[in-house]
């Protein structure tokens, strides 16, 4: 054996899970896609979607393949969280976990929540008690979607194609988990000029109706990359 | 073996390996701590510090210890920044890397350049070819070092306790890697009214001399952890 491998193998291995905490946007609320843990310890207990890592897959293919797996959807565009690997995170024997993010787009929404696995969109203000660190891993989740929202435009990923100012809206208040005051909030998101106004109306929320937008991709995707900064 | 046991070892495991981006200042420059690797593969190659996770520590926990080991240095704030996963990136064998980065205080900076296994200050301006994806997770940390000067003060870490206007924006020069107006600069520090101007001045590196400032802790504080949001 060469010496190198040696080295190697005097080092202890470990299991390794992916853990992935995934975002939706419906009637006004940011939701979570859980499901109740299929196998021990805790079998039946909500948790977050995940699965162990295989030996041919890299972390982001075994992130893609288990969100796959469990809901069905494919080319979701996922992104690395933050890695969980206290020595008794896991009853049951040592487990490294890396945790992933997702946001599913509108469209895709209610056929996320149609797998054989038993998933279900629960909305974060009724969070129930996850598995192990699941909760921990939601919290940080969460607050890196409202800094985000602190130094980007967000909303392509969550909201349908067109949506109304109310519906934008509600999703910055579902993030940042506070009302917002409706003529501030126009002004400034206004400002970031980032939103095409339609000649369309949305009537379904009332008789007046409500303006259509859609994002200006170009405009959105150059600050996205550019973010807000505090540039000196 | 209870079923939950044989579930967890029908899946593979790996080694895990923490990598630390070390970041420094020293005479207007931003530098960052590498040293030959001792082993192979690649031994005598330049890389990042690391070291294989063990038994009974977290990922933190080994972070600090690798630091420790190399550096001398204790009680060093890291951060986890990103974990690497891909099959192939060290030819001697899969495993898994969790990069952390650290900010080294300008007090301990000699100090940490002192260590029996070879640490070298390397300015990041010339930085040489790492092994294997370890100029990736510079470049990774580097970027997060922008973003966070983009949006909280940042040289607390870094600086010494009292230092002049020219060697805040060095920092930040450095950090940006591009040369700030001067007059620009001093206005835009100001207005985040975090520093406190002294009596004194420092006169190394100029007749005139030019004054001395520290930081109001308490607002610093305050920033770091409110930020510059884009609050809506």
């Amino acid at each position: 054996m060469p010496p190198e491998k040696q080295y190697y193998q005097a080092h202890p291995t470990f299991h390794v899970a992916v853990d992935s905490i995934i975002f939706g946007f419906d009637q006004g609320e940011l939701k979570l896609l859980i499901h109740k843990r299929q196998f021990e310890p805790a079998r039946g207990e909500w948790s977050l979607f995940g699965g162990f890592v295989q030996q041919d897959e890299s972390l982001d293919e075994a992130a893609s393949r288990i969100l796959s797996e469990h809901t069905g959807l494919r080319d979701i565009y996922m992104e690395e969280l933050h890695s969980y690997g206290e020595v008794d995170r896991d009853p049951a024997g040592r487990v490294i976990s890396v945790a992933y993010f997702a946001l599913i787009p509108a469209g895709e929404f209610t056929e996320a929540g149609k797998s054989k696995s038993g998933a279900t969109w629960v909305s974060m203000e009724e969070l129930p008690s996850l598995i192990m660190d699941h909760n921990q891993m939601v919290e940080k989740a969460l607050r890196r979607l409202k800094r985000r929202a602190a130094t980007q435009p967000i909303g392509f990923e969550l909201l349908p194609g067109e949506f109304t100012m109310p519906q934008l809206q509600a999703l910055y208040e579902a993030i940042y988990q506070s009302k917002l005051d409706k003529r501030n909030f126009r002004k400034k998101i206004l400002a970031m000029e980032v939103l095409i106004k339609l000649d369309t109306k949305d009537k379904s929320s009332s008789k007046k109706g409500a303006y259509l937008y859609r994002f200006d991709q170009k405009k959105y995707k150059k600050l996205v990359e550019g973010g807000y900064n505090f540039t000196i």
